[in-house]
């Protein structure tokens, strides 16, 4: 295992104290949680927007904290949940009096940290609901899907809508509109080594790629030879619109999102392909983004996420926002 | 190798015609060229600047077009430099009346197929003058210092100060005062293969990193054991600083910069670093950034970038840009 770390148990708060160095002008970090907020925090008035969930997926969760997006970050081990204690701790400091939207990733672990700490913080008065992103539609169930890459878009959107004002009800109803029009599929062609553990999380052969991988390493729903891009990039595309029943007319929002170990050069030609393919359908192409926006840390492969939008959702799209790791849309 | 491509020869066209299918609102390509340039280019009353070199940089070069920054850039192959008539095709293509400064990176090919562009232009009528970026510290002669992460401060400050309006000759003077108050230098820890070559560009032993190593995989100083993130950075930000002359009272922008294959979360662990060893000798840090700016392919690895900034620079750091690829300055 060779990487930028000192001691693999001090990776998270080393990395959290980095980020929160890198930008103080806008983000905080309280000492010992794995908390990175607003640096404004709490913003009074306005819901406040709280996700995190297992490290390893950066720049998710703390890069997308700042004005239009996250008010606070809360940050596990690599590949593992918050507990609830800095969940709760995390609300209570940007709780602004208007209530706290709680962006859950759909895992079991993370599932139940983030609702015991709704309860607790519930019984100390401050408005609470959840939103659970479950974008991977590598499972049929929804209910089983995995949150992965639209996470962000949901911050996104939410966060926008937070920072008009609007109620915790309102933005809950929106947050919640997302994700019932947003699907993601990703593909591994290598894994990624936790640094507490030192080896590989999970192995695959010198010419195989797997579909419908985790951001975790899950298994993903078939292990191939490895394709070429055009076919790799097709069958991610035909798996996300079929889910999401998108048809002639319909609008997206496109993330082509990279996992960590993948070249941007190869992030554009899968992009590329994916681009001819909803012109050639008849969908309309609202913006898109390509990079690393949701990784596994160093694993190669690539995820697609299509987000059917509305005109609600392209206005909070475009507002301002200021985040280290949320692109322009141009 | 297992990457994300159709036919090696295709990677770098595929790749840009990718880049302007995701971002069609800011950027378009001229088919065959390797060229991307401002969708509303020519801009008129404005000087034009206009970067490039070899492919496998992603999101360099394409990915800083866009107001505020570049008007055009050229790809060549994978780490091969792009030909003259590309080049001068950027130029016709982009100049607005006002002339263009080609932003050239420290590298023979570059220089000399930048150049005859140049003087095929010259020809033509149009204005141009030219900045050499060489802020690679690993090298001790300055005429023979590559140019590396540090080339986007100079297509972000150069570029700002062309949209204000300001003469070519103005345009040039900062751009060569960034040049002349930037350093770099980076660290490997493997190597990145090249598509057409199909096997790594070099070797690196079980436990070695290699300090001063090019975005090309260019011979570094030194090949070592690998130690700590913190001894790493400590190297990298000694190197830099002692080559600035930095000291106590001075500005500087920092730029933490993953070269493809090194998690996020590895250089936040780095960054920490870097700004507790700025802290500690007095030496202000005005904004950071961090993250995949400057790639070599699925290099595992990192460079630092400090420029010393004045109240100029400090000015067009901050002001809008509309590309893909420069993030917000928080």
């Amino acid at each position: 295992m060779k990487k930028f770390i000192n001691q693999p148990q001090d990776v998270v708060s080393e990395a959290i104290s980095g980020i929160a160095s890198l930008y103080p002008g806008s983000l905080r970090n309280i000492e010992g949680t794995g908390i990175v907020l607003r640096a404004d925090s709490p913003v009074k008035g306005k819901v406040a927007l709280v996700s995190g969930g297992g490290s390893g997926h950066e720049p998710l969760h703390g890069g997308y904290v700042g004005r239009g997006m996250l008010n606070a970050a809360v940050a596990g081990a690599v590949f593992t949940s918050p507990t609830p204690d800095q969940i709760l701790t995390a609300m209570t400091s940007v709780d602004g009096g208007e209530g706290v939207l709680l962006v859950i990733k759909n895992y079991a672990g993370d599932i139940m940290n983030f609702k015991l700490a709704e309860q607790l913080a519930a019984s100390s008065g401050i408005k609470i609901s959840h939103v659970i992103v479950n974008d991977d539609v590598a499972i049929s169930a929804r209910e089983n899907r995995r949150g992965v890459a639209g996470t962000i878009l949901v911050h996104k959107i939410a966060g926008a809508k937070a920072e008009t004002g609007a109620s915790l009800e309102q933005v809950l109803e929106l947050a919640e509109r997302v994700v019932s029009n947003m699907a993601s599929i990703g593909v591994a062609l290598s894994s990624c080594t936790n640094p507490a553990v030192g080896r590989p999380i999970f192995s695959l052969g010198e010419n195989e790629m797997e579909i419908g991988i985790g951001i975790h390493g899950e298994p993903g729903v078939e292990r191939t030879k490895i394709k070429t891009a055009d076919e790799i990039a097709e069958m991610l595309y035909r798996w996300v619109t079929d889910s999401l029943g998108l048809k002639k007319g319909d609008e997206v929002f496109v993330l082509v999102n990279g996992l960590g170990g993948t070249p941007l050069m190869e992030l554009y030609v899968v992009a590329r392909k994916v681009c001819e393919l909803l012109n050639s359908d008849g969908i309309k192409k609202f913006r898109a983004i390509s990079g690393n926006f949701v990784t596994s840390l160093e694993m190669a492969g690539c995820s697609l996420t299509l987000l059917r939008v509305d005109e609600e959702m392209k206005r909070m799209l475009l507002a301002p926002q200021a985040t280290p790791a949320f692109p322009n849309l141009v």
